[in-house]
């Protein structure tokens, strides 16, 4: 897979590349990345990118022909192009393992106040958000969904069963999890962990993976499947 | 504002910090950040901050000991400490404005399985996610946070007006804008915004946001205020 990032600042994102799982799979060759600066594709004499909203309204907004350039320069049939804006569907974890399954995808990362709306409607396969907030540009969403979805990329993550137990499988929670020592501070790991009876640990971890999801996302609904 | 990330991977975090709206929010003072590595507080000859997991379970869990030693190297009463872990409440634009009042954030990254339950319980003030997705740590949710977190202080946005016209004030996403050209690529602004009628364009965009917002969040519960 390749990874493209449409911004207007590559240096705020190249580090996080740098070191650790991410570094190790471009290091293997299980995805690489490229940045393009869009500004690059400016006609205007100082590199502008932003022009005023028409109708009114505060703040600047990336105006359609500098993204619609470096597009056309970046991408080909197999480019799925990912705007990413606030006012948009929310990243899940099954779009990072569907999308972990894409040839070339490329991330456009806004600044200011966004998108002229016509570039969406031309340019994009899909248009995300990375939750109910919004930040001063695109590129931690874009980092973000990129590391949720390359670590769906077999042969990331050493261990592939990690990717079977963790939150959202199933639309639970992860239960809590212990480590030694016994006693910490004054707190015990819970005694049932500690016995080695495996099916009652599993049904434990259920019970408290349920409990959890209930506390935290009362917006979820929970199939019981024991 | 004192933002600390207690992070096994500072280098993954710095970059952005370097550039664009964050850098001179720095440079102004409006906020500051600093890096504890806490595999520094490891005991451990290998300096190695994790086990396994206590009842079993796939993957390595960070134990309790180096960030508890670590959070009290860097915390005092006035620090609000946050884990971020995907089995918590998602953050949202609320607590990026409630958050922006804090004097001192410290952002616990994850990393591997995640942490050992004790330690939430005795040192979390809160704990969060960035979303219903699973990241390889939680480097780029504290990264997210923060942005989002700093651009409510007062003096880090340019236009202070940017705030109140965007996505998540009243519950609504942000409606289509549009800039020059009027025509691109054979699509025209939407007509209205062309004339001028501040309260027939603002009427527009009402609706557009309320449309968007059904299409893309059919969860949200829209309350009429024309």
């Amino acid at each position: 897979m390749k990874i493209t990032y449409l911004t207007l600042f590559p240096q705020l994102m190249e580090c996080y590349f740098s070191d650790s799982i991410l570094a190790r799979a471009l290091a293997k060759n299980l995805f690489s990345i490229e940045f393009v600066d869009f500004r690059k594709f400016s006609k205007d004499k100082h590199k502008k990118v932003d022009k005023q909203k028409v109708g009114g309204g505060a703040g600047m907004l990336l105006e359609p022909e500098p993204i619609a350039s470096a597009l056309k320069a970046c991408t080909d049939k197999n480019s799925w192009v990912i705007f990413l804006t606030p006012a948009a569907k929310p990243f899940k974890q099954k779009d990072a393992k569907r999308l972990a399954k894409k040839e070339h995808i490329v991330f456009v990362c806004g600044r200011y106040e966004g998108f002229d709306e016509r570039l969406i409607e031309i340019y994009a396969d899909e248009v995300l958000s990375l939750g109910d907030f919004v930040l001063t540009g695109g590129e931690l969403a874009a980092l973000a969904m990129s590391d949720a979805i390359v670590r769906n990329i077999p042969g990331v993550l050493g261990n592939e069963e990690s990717l079977q137990e963790e939150s959202f499988e199933k639309e639970l929670l992860e239960a809590p999890a212990f480590t030694k020592p016994n006693l910490f501070q004054g707190k015990h790991i819970v005694l049932e962990f500690l016995k080695g009876n495996h099916s009652k640990i599993s049904a434990l971890k259920y019970d408290m993976a349920v409990m959890r999801t209930r506390y935290y996302r009362p917006d979820k609904r929970i199939e019981d499947e024991k």
